[in-house]
């Protein structure tokens, strides 16, 4: 039985216990050394793009006009965490809860801003499943992702801009929002496919080689499936909750798009629970199968045991050297005991059929 | 154990993952080479159908006054279906939604349009279900329906229209959209009424022939009702929102039929319910019982070992060679010997009748 | 195993798929030739009673100024249902409703009349249960009642309005309606009553003499508490809807019963619940009651075994037959071996003891 | 397994089945001869108190500008309650509810009166709950309680009165009726810790002495568990209700008594809830306890046959009397033998220790 | 099997039963001899501290435009709360549930203040499970906190507040208690972290070493998890009427606090279930790996026995002493014999595989 549970990350929060509320320390586990930063300036004509940006200068790329998106890889880095929090006056709940990555999936309506927290899903090359936060922050027509390590997931988008194909360029900020929300979204379907995957490979060794590591492989997803639940049942209220979002800060033209984001965030449940069922399913179908296969093993067996020990008793009865035994002497009494036997065996044989036994 | 995962079709998004929403790409399984549209224009004097419609030229049989109901089969045909959408101004979104035949069944309102999708229910040959995508769009009296490949579902409806029976040549079109509906909905009570023969067929299987294999096929069955109420459960809000729809494209006289709609996919709802009920006590009941014959079969048999074994001992110990027995040489040792046995069996039989073993 | 499962008859409405909605055809058993009609119209002074009326006369006996009761036995007779429908203005989803006894209980309003579908309980000869669908109309002051086949249910109500007693000859039709309904409701107590014996008789004989049979009967039982839940949970929507009915077809002075009908129902519900409670926790009981008993045989059977197999080797040994066997010969052989076998014994009782498996 | 079933008293209404709504049939176990009626009227300065009254006189009692409460015992008594209806205008189907011991637990209002009835719980001598019904009417300033037979739990409320102690003297008609409904409620917490007891005894006992009686307590308490919630989760409406009651009755300053009695309410729920799922998890644990130690009991069993039963067929080999049988006349045949016997010991403990089996 | 249960403490409220609402008395276990009061005074500026105050001067710390705050441990002392419930003004049925440690966690809001009961968690030595009852109350400027003894959770509060760390010297007495409330709810994220640490514990033990104990420990913390889950879930609501709450009590500054609040409430909440239900997947886990593998060991060993003692049988039938045995006086007789039973042999293994129980 391998190592199944890992504490789930929303619980790594204890550690900073005794801080006062807002104060800015990372909970998580540290995946690079420093934040890398990259600003985005674009609009329907221009598109300009910095990297490696310093956190003190990110106001520097910010223009009138245009949208504007910077994002951050390494939320561990508090300190740059801290200037881009003063640069852009984001309050300091907001900030602490993108260093804790042990967050649940939230939408937060600050006076002037939007704040998202979202779960990227990926399977390792241990097809272990692993959760990393995202964050998203609209103000004043400026978008901030922040991401736990630079992950090429935004890479569409990315391509898009400096493309200029489909709409990205001519909508505004919250377009962008919501863009970045449905690749994470989108993200969900090519993870769970590879999960689905998984199971069907599962399922084909249960036929074929049924073993404890196979089981065990099945409990671990169910396990799985359980988190993966947590991290996704608040997507549909994300998604409803942008849709009745009414400060301003998403445009009544991206509506439509927030319905399209719902509704894919329905099926990313829908699946998550079918899977669920699936293996439970699976489960319950192996066990009742073993525990019937067991059975008829069983019985056939012990019916074996059941006729021959009565023989062997009576074969055992006649080994006895007791110099008096008349029947030892008769001249058929081998034989008639080999009848006796037949009979027995012949009896049993018929009772067990009457029975349904056999 | 044969094969019982299918991933459920709408999983099958992820292939156009990255690309922008919006963007038309098929998903899904390609049924036939391309798409195949009729036309009809009726009201209450006229009738008028046209197949194998050229997509470019489906807008000419629109006509003012009358009700249109342009079908199209084989929603793989991404560039007849742009054109389509294109000639009757659809949103790319929900375009988007016709060819990706991984949706949920919806309804969705649109400016000046409405959009339903819904899951046809069919039991292939190998008595498998499969869930087959039909949208339909309601926009300035013209009735769209797309189909993934032609199903004869909708020639009740299409007869109907022909002859002029009933009240559907006099009714508009939103009277259509609700017949395609109902037309769908109870095609469901058929295919449930063949699934209800099949369970019956299994339980009549398990009461004379119970094997693995039936066992399978009721696991099979209510994996199969995992499913199917994930295609059958938002039938119930679909009717509800169509009752509750208020941008006047469903007129007041169809609200009487839409509640008559909801009723039906109630009962669709209770059905499936009722069989994954049914099925979940077949397997309750079937186990039970296996048990209880099983531990009965166990017993019997083991308590003939408990007899026979100690006896056997007996046996074996008067069958030992040693030179100084002083048993085998009494007279009636053979005699006390079988003396002993007897009342040993008739010992444990009456301990085991007082146990209640027996 | 006898066979348990019955398809519901709300999945027998799909032999009419293909027809249009409204189209008159009766769905079920037919239970008997043609429908017999029954009229009653009274008031506080007056009560006349017409019976075998010939459908299309049916309007005859409704009077001004009294309260008017058409009772309908037979719905399978569509042409008298048909008349029925004509000369009171019923609409045809309406009628299609009374002639599909698959319906589920519901309430609707109408414009001008009020429809409740019911389901009368009963169990028949061999226990087994069976549901009726009744149908009521309230239009105008008159009350319509659609029953499957005669029963003597309303007999109770009959004899009332004959004798004059109790409320019911000065109050309204929707007193009537409100004391038909309370006639099925109540008539489903003393069929869970019998139910309730036959739990009690099913549970005295798993004490007394378990078997297969008896198992077999819970698990039908059980069945039919799935199936009656089904029936039994819309009755506390109808009873609520019926308070809150706007229209004026209820009067004021009978909210008062309603509410007490909404508590009946309320009463049934959870008997049905608790049914299905106990029969689940009997099930349990005697599942775990009885795997205790079975582990208890098997663990004292197999030790006999562990404990007898040993000595029959030993005594195996010494039966063989080499010619070199010093033991043998041996003065005190003999003795030497039944103290080994004794030991052998002791020791292993003593240990089974200190494992607690004795 | 001794009888675990009762049908639960809320189906007791069905042998007045067919009586019109308001026949005065009492319906449940007669526990007393004649209704026995106390009097009281009190208020800051007066306390009068009137011991067995007769039903026709109980008017005289009641005073102007006092509190009047009079508490009738034995609900069997139909003409005396008949009479008291009489005097106090009661509505019939609310003196029905009274004589029907039957009901679930609720709250009503009537125009001018309000009407609750409660469950009492007692725990019999021999550990059985039984439940009887308490009924309060509050009318005009006077508080009307009924019980099925005359019980103690009232006279905490009855001394405090005579005495003068606390706030009861003081306040209105309104704060008798929270008490008593206070007094109903806090003598559950008492047989709630005599369940608990009666668990911890239980939990012991399969500790220290598992036997197929102690699991029948577990499942009889369980099953008691089952029809406790029934009557203790109206509870929960019954005191939001009185908080939301808007017709006068209940004064204003008793508001915050009521929100006192939903907590109280609350957490008898969570007490009866949780001993469902103490009792729950106990038999699991039994349960898997259990079959994690006869499994470890058959496993080393089987194995000790495992190894002595191919001893036994080697033993018996060379046991048999073919007369030519060559090992048999080798010198050291019959310790090679043992050689072979020793090995095959010695191979298959290695194996079962390298398969985890020992 | 140890001791599992312990009755939840919110049933201790029996032992008051007849006493009148809002009757002082302390319910539950005493745990130190008299309180111990601690009074704050501070604002921006300054900071009073006074330690072990008498109850009847408890009011002289008290200053205009400061914050106060007045910490008392030990509520079994009925006479010091009562002093300070008189001081302050309390309602008397406030001071009863401070006084009774049984209560549920709640929040509730009295004409001029604001009531809220918490339970504070405790992992004790023995790795139990406890729960601490704490009081808040909040009036005119003055935060009262009441706890069952002295615990060291506030100091971190006490420390900022000296220290004049953070806001909570600048902000008023309602960020005191949200920050009273976030200290208590940050300390279950440590002990659930240890809960963690314990699970995980034992699911290494569970791989390393299964025994009757590891399941033991799997339910017990199973049964806490049941308890947890009853002091937790309220936390939700507590957080959720604080955001809403509208008497003025709480400042509009704090409402992004107290969102904050019911993140991390909600936090609690997901992980007490998860840890349930990673519980409930390890031991349907460990269960079903455990029948799996004494399935194998059953199976194979059993068939040992199928193929043994039908040997057995044949070597003792030529074991018979019979004067008459043809056969043993066959020359090739026993070497027949040993073909018989190797053919036996070989034919069962073939029969075995074939079946697939090889």
């Amino acid at each position: 039985m391998k190592q199944i549970i890992s504490i789930p990350s929303f619980l790594k929060t204890s550690s900073k216990e005794g801080a006062a509320p807002g104060t800015l320390v990372h909970v998580g586990e540290q995946k690079m050394k420093t934040a890398s930063i990259t600003g985005w300036s674009y609009d329907n004509h221009t598109c300009e793009e910095q990297v490696d940006l310093n956190p003190a200068l990110t106001k520097d790329i910010i223009k009138k006009n245009t949208i504007n998106w910077i994002n951050i890889d390494g939320v561990h880095d508090v300190k740059a965490i801290e200037q881009i929090g003063a640069i852009f006056g984001l309050h300091s709940l907001l900030l602490e809860d993108i260093l804790n990555t042990g967050q649940r999936p939230k939408i937060e309506e600050y006076e002037d801003c939007l704040f998202i927290v979202l779960k990227m899903l990926h399977v390792n090359e241990n097809r272990q499943l692993s959760l990393e936060q995202v964050s998203l922050i609209l103000k004043d027509g400026v978008v901030l992702s922040f991401q736990e390590q630079p992950e090429d997931v935004f890479d569409v988008v990315r391509d898009r801009i400096r493309k200029g194909k489909g709409k990205i360029r001519s909508r505004g900020a919250d377009y962008l929002v919501y863009r970045l929300i449905d690749t994470v979204i989108d993200h969900y379907f090519s993870t769970l496919e590879m999960i689905g995957d998984q199971i069907e490979h599962v399922e084909q060794e249960l036929i074929e080689r049924p073993s404890d590591s196979v089981i065990q492989s099945i409990y671990s997803l169910r396990q799985q499936m359980l988190f993966l639940r947590k991290a996704v049942n608040p997507l549909r209220e994300i998604a409803g909750d942008l849709q009745k979002e009414e400060s301003g800060l998403m445009q009544e033209g991206t509506a439509i798009y927030l319905r399209d984001l719902h509704d894919h965030a329905m099926q990313v449940i829908d699946a998550v629970d079918t899977y669920r069922d699936i293996l439970g399913n699976m489960l319950d179908n192996y066990l009742s199968l073993m525990s019937h296969r067991m059975n008829s093993v069983m019985k056939t067996l012990t019916i074996v045991g059941a006729i021959f020990i009565p023989l062997t008793f009576v074969a055992g009865v006649y080994g006895m050297n007791f110099e008096h035994m008349p029947e030892l002497a008769w001249k058929w009494g081998y034989f008639v005991v080999w009848g006796i036997m037949i009979m027995m065996t012949v009896g049993m044989v018929v009772w067990f059929k009457k029975k349904g036994w056999l």
